[in-house]
């Protein structure tokens, strides 16, 4: 793999695939490489495999880079770099279950609130010190959705369970190293603000203001925003 | 269950979408109606068991009141009205992987943005004419997440897959009526709105100006709103 | 989808139960839409799915007119009226674990004797008076399978489990009409007559005429009736 | 386990089925050997596992006897003797998802039709030679439900897929000895003539003659009849 | 399905084991026969299924010879004759979660040790006296891992939990007769010393000298051998 | 959590594969926290959950030291040191089925012959240079069992495909740093040699010495010697 396209500065190019999910179904045979979706006229519930007499050991590796940032990217000037390792990155993880992914934050970096609409993520933190929370689905009882939130120092490990609001942040100094591991071999990534303001085409302005009790102004605002993959 | 408590009116944004759900084990035998909560020392994954000696027909019964809103309630003041039928509230789907909803939206009525942490969704409409859409997780490639919409109109059918970003509005002049069915006994509901900005305790101010580029006084503002379960 | 077609009058006895059905594998992508299986030279567990690349709203929306009995047909001569959204019907329901349904009886309609092979079916009464049960699996202590039976009214909601003998009967003077969810895409629906008595080739008399201790000459007549899908 | 009770000979219907299964959770740890239903206060989905530090080899093993029919029986005159071994009889089956069972059938000796509803069943034959069938589900485009049969003689292997309806019957001279296995660790069996004519209490007499398009007094004398788990 | 090619006599240690299987997805139809890989371009998690329209009563059947020992062999001179029924030999139990297999040992015929990498198995013995025994995985606290194991007589069952370290051992002065099943439609048989000692290429000797702590010469000689598939 | 208890030098032999893990049941609620088993006198596949009203942020966060290698422990003079969070060290990881390892290979460091028997592990590597390999299951066609390995460099990565056994070698002149992701709460970890040799009560001499084709005295000093949880 290489590391995944890098965006401008301010566009947060986030952990988004990386942060990836679960419940894939289990492996049938030893293994089902896939085959790259540009190469199969068939598409199925996962992806197809690789003739398995094909296979080699290599199909089993990726060069992922994940011992630095990405190459020739300033962090400070980006604020955040991801890397991320999910079946559409690394073709041996089809039916394996699993992604993982590698997230540089400078100072202030943020991977704003997201889900993983398929799985569980687990982190721990190598550098830096990393405010992370999730946010607890309604109750039905007129309480308040509950925060879970830590400050995250280095060696520290947090876990954001399936299909829950979650943010990182680098509250630190410094820069921040922290990595993620997915019980899916596709989480998928849904931003909530790209996800309400930067669809094409665009949620009705109806929709948006009465959901958020924003005037329309404010709205077109967030909609004019270039909201990156982060 | 008796119909979900009713909040004021213009907060009454429907929690119908949010019963759904799914990714529940099978059944390991015929049935396992749930003990309510409040009656157990003992948490599992899911629910614990009746006595099955003790099971009756009424514990696979709910007087769910489908037929009609919820009485003693204006709709045309509170905008909206849902019934909920997960595990909580029908303890005999426990096990059983499903659960359903009754949703009576006024004109303009909304159910606003939200996910579904734990199932797919699908609705048919019986009254009136309710604008639907879901948007797609973030995509790799640089393109934007897109959105899939449709004016849904007495007797058409709309599928929002597990996990995404969706929302419903009655765009027409009358009353609507919709039901909702989950592939999960506990779905979950996750509102955007709720999640970012009615969280207890909030999310720092920082995290959410970053997030959403909005400034500290819109932010401000929005924390103090009431953001009540639909 | 159409509704399904219909057959002569005291024939109809309903799809409904067929729509049903659970256990399907949770999506590994956003979706999975169905090409129909005519367009496929390949079958795979589930469905073949339709290039993401060309997934429009449409495929995830049906003009299922749910909100009327089927058109032109006479509920009171056929008995019974149902309208099934599965897999086969809605394509965009492949890998998302559910089906619905709508079913309309006259006074005296039955949806016979019948088990979902994949899934499990809650229901719920818009109009009518409809007496509901189902028969637990048979138990190991000598003593007899139990019948779990209610009779349901308006509003009111039910569940049948997975797999579990259950029937449906009119019991009022006035149509009934009830909608059926299932957290399956294809649970199927196997019909006890039908099995028994209607198959191609037809089950050796010998073994119907010892498994029901009937006559031949009943089991005769019950060999030469016509034993439509419901 | 001991051989399960054996009943008069007509009626001895086969628990065969029985030993069927499908659909178990996954093992979460090396594991959970079943606390017998009578020794706990707790009941989840599946059953609670034994304190794993006293768990012995013996948990693992079951003095069987699937060597030989039933001791003191004679077979001749009951017409089938079966055994199973699911979670019910066999503990240490908590969350492996298997069970097994033997069938002894004198001639003539038939396993009604049936279904197991929570578990394919695949079974080998020893000695004699049975006549075997299922039947599909009801096929939506106004086909027959399709019988699928065939003669087993020593030595063969036959698959019935999960929750379809299916038969064994002793077309031999000689006694036949058989074993299944089950896919689940609790299949369940669902005998139809038990479920609709053996339950207590009975369905209605009006349900039951519309269904199967038989007289009340055939009616009558079916649920007039013991029928008695096989 | 014939019996399995048959190998020399020592070394005939018996695919018994690599029948089991387990963790398989649920059928989301009535069934999917498999197509033969020799036929397909297409390769699927488990296998791609036959048209339906195409399926046939033989499709379910297999003559598998599971009432004798494999034909033309001297089982004393082989030790062990195994025969397997997974989705391999026989297409019709794909999607099914079964597999079952037949081993006939001479007396001190041994199951080397081997775990199944997707699958539970259950035994039952027929003929002989046989050792059998599993290993728990490593204990966090310190302790060893234990030992389960159990001499068999005719008519005993024990079971093998997913994915532990399992073996099989005639300790009688007879021959000996055991049937298998397991949780899978391919379970996968994971011999430890064919892995460990029999690889193409080879593992580096310098990995197994250290992890067994045995001299090269030794590991040059294990080396050196020739390990059968059972 | 600690780090795990540290062994003495040439016997620690790493934990780490057996953070791996998959095969768990989804969540079924928001989240499950596992009780400490010594407080539960309930067990159920999986654990038991805390009482979701006392559930705080610190349940799902551990001061795991992923930072460093363990305290107080020469790398140099123990090979290897490893730290896990599974379940049994951090209780907010149930029913998430996601687990992490990290693990200091020394020079010549090595982590033996394994697998997990339930789950999948993918590997990357932050410092040194480190051989690791899988074997593919017996095959069937009397091929040899296949190796694929490779070696591995900084940001490096590799999957361990489910149950199949694997090994990680430090072929370096420095110290190596390496983790690991496994798609289970509780993966379990199964040496070979542990399991072949290292059992309490050990396998019986008879079954090793021909299992391996090694005489009493290797079997006889292999079982004398003492064999650590990694």
């Amino acid at each position: 793999m290489a590391s995944l396209p890098i965006m401008k500065s301010l566009l947060l190019l986030g952990l988004v695939a990386s942060f990836a999910g679960a419940y894939e179904p289990s492996p049938m045979q030893d293994f089902c490489v896939a085959v790259p979706d540009a190469q199969t006229a068939v598409f199925v519930n996962g992806k197809v495999c690789k003739n398995p007499k094909l296979v080699m050991a290599d199909d089993f590796y990726m060069a992922a880079g994940f011992n630095t940032p990405a190459g020739g990217i300033n962090l400070s000037s980006v604020g955040l770099i991801t890397k991320l390792l999910d079946v559409n990155q690394f073709p041996g993880l089809n039916t394996m279950g699993l992604s993982i992914g590698r997230i540089d934050f400078a100072p202030n970096g943020l991977i704003p609130l997201h889900t993983h609409p398929r799985g569980s993520e687990v982190v721990f933190v190598l550098e830096g010190t990393v405010y992370v929370g999730f946010i607890t689905s309604n109750p039905l009882n007129g309480e308040k959705n509950k925060l879970f939130a830590k400050i995250l120092n280095p060696g520290d490990s947090f876990i954001f369970p399936m299909g829950l609001v979650h943010f990182l942040y680098n509250v630190g100094r410094t820069n921040a190293l922290l990595f993620a591991a997915f019980n899916s071999q596709n989480p998928g990534f849904v931003s909530l603000a790209n996800s309400a303001f930067g669809s094409a085409p665009p949620i009705s302005e109806d929709v948006l203001t009465k959901a958020f009790r924003l005037d329309k102004t404010v709205i077109n605002y967030l909609q004019s925003q270039d909201w990156p993959l982060i």
